[in-house]
């Protein structure tokens, strides 16, 4: 069979598309995509849903039916290969279907699966090619594989910040610094997320209710946590430490709304993986910062260690997007 | 005669650029561009030269010499026409030399032109257009049209910050915070500026020698102002309040360096009209914050008032340039 690279780029940028559709939302099962095409022609497409099954191929398969046969299927992440009471495992059920040819683009860490799901696919004549886009797809799948690496969630800190780098007046007002645009994205971003976490002078300073607020998307307002020395009120659970995170069950897709000093925390425990910054066209001066003490006894120290991933305008506003570089 | 339109917007586009290479030198005279050109093909270029002469109408017609007949002249500024002792009117020089359209950007603001020099070239048989990219002309001569105006110089406000607003650690140490390609650009920036202050906590921290450190440029170095209750060492300006700026002679282009407080001063005098943020990759967190008291008592006074009018990467770190938007 001659392959065509572009096309298969093509089909696993897709793919890992529909994996951020389940992004926040496939805890505890890795937010897989996963599309299924015949002679150039989409036959399926799937992403693992809510609490984890379906998974995404066997989600596709379903839609594809017979036109598997023969077909290239496009997967984020290696194709399970371990028992599971809750379903089939995804390797047997494409090789059953009559895949031809596999496209993955990461290994899954998990050591229950590590390769066999491939060899299983390769044992039943399945052409498997492993590590197209990985770094993409993992990017999409960041939570678990921070889970299966770190064996903790990947967590995003959102700052929304004036020009000069203040998140609210010296009085603590901050309604609003940014506009409606960057509000709603920010909204969209907590809907991708499993859970959000605020600190306890945030919580008893503006009280925020930390829900999706765009229309349709109200039932996936994540869960809310809560990092302070003393209990969570109801509808809150409670951590005491950043480092606790690591216990939460059912969280990949952590987000950090604030304040300063809860950012603070995350930052000088080296727990943030992603920083979101909204940043409005206006100066306060004298403001409240947006991070308080990280620990930073040397600028070079400092260097090095954010990469810009993203950015664009939101209305007035501008939003960037920087990822912790970390060696593999 | 036709006209192309587009062609007349990219030579004055030309002679605008030409007017850069003035900006920061020609005062006390305003730093204009001017391009002369015959059948399609450019005959002459001139910007306004150091401390004011030649006019770049003059210098462009040197090079045109009898190619100026007939030809279109391209200026960022109506031609003067007021008698001076340092050298002859520049819309006299027009007309004599033959020039049969003139495309002028601005309408000379000084009241001893203001009009009269297109006039004057109307009066001898020269097709007059005025107004084509008035705006960007304006912006290219901010210094010379604010002094005109405003009856005080252009105030560029230089930060380099961190993401999170600060411009050093809290012990005060800010090198280095971007790196070499922004310090580079901020260099350049400061030999197209008459003059440079900064506050006296600065100078007393950082004893900053203020000069252009780019080979070649060395000459260019601007004026060293110090904003200050106590007298300014040797080598130094010294004013007590922002608003002295309006004082200076020879200043329409000045670059306020720091610090936060020096910075403040000027924004609440509302004497800022555009800011270079230069901002590197790195988290600082409990530093200092780069802006102090600008006396904003409600958030919704600080919006509206900054545009984003020019960006770029600089090696690691990124440059936002915003323009105060004024209404006219």
């Amino acid at each position: 069979m001659s392959v065509d690279v572009a096309a298969d780029r093509r089909f696993m940028q897709a793919a890992i598309a529909l994996s951020e559709r389940g992004r926040g939302l496939s805890t505890p099962n890795p937010n897989v995509g996963c599309l299924i095409v015949r002679d150039g022609i989409v036959a399926g497409r799937g992403w693992t849903q809510k609490g984890g099954r379906p998974h995404a191929e066997a989600q596709a398969l379903d839609q594809a039916l017979d036109r598997a046969q023969g077909a290239t299927a496009y997967v984020t992440l290696e194709p399970c290969f371990h028992l599971s009471a809750r379903g089939p495992r995804c390797a047997d059920l494409m090789a059953r279907a009559g895949i031809s040819r596999a496209v993955i683009a990461l290994r899954d860490p998990d050591p229950r699966t590590d390769g066999q799901g491939a060899d299983h696919l390769r044992a039943h004549g399945v052409e498997v090619e492993m590590g197209l886009m990985a770094q993409e797809a993992a990017a999409a799948m960041r939570g678990f594989v921070l889970r299966q690496t770190l064996g903790r969630p990947a967590v995003t800190l959102k700052l929304g910040l004036s020009l000069d780098g203040c998140i609210a007046l010296a009085d603590g007002t901050s309604r609003w610094i940014t506009g409606d645009a960057a509000r709603a994205h920010a909204h969209m971003e907590r809907a991708r997320h499993d859970a959000i976490l605020v600190g306890g002078g945030t919580l008893r300073a503006d009280a925020p209710r930390l829900n999706v607020r765009i229309a349709g998307l109200e039932g996936r307002s994540p869960r809310r946590l809560l990092l302070s020395r003393l209990a969570a009120p109801a509808g809150w659970e409670h951590i005491a430490r950043p480092e606790d995170i690591a216990a939460l069950s059912g969280v990949d897709h952590l987000m950090v709304e604030g304040g300063a000093e809860t950012a603070a925390a995350f930052l000088r425990a080296d727990l943030v993986d992603r920083l979101l910054l909204y940043r409005a066209p206006v100066l306060i001066g004298a403001g409240r910062a947006g991070v308080g003490d990280i620990g930073l006894a040397d600028l070079a120290d400092a260097h090095g260690r954010w990469r810009l991933a993203d950015e664009r305008r939101l209305g007035e506003d501008r939003l960037e997007v920087y990822e912790r570089t970390r060696s593999a």
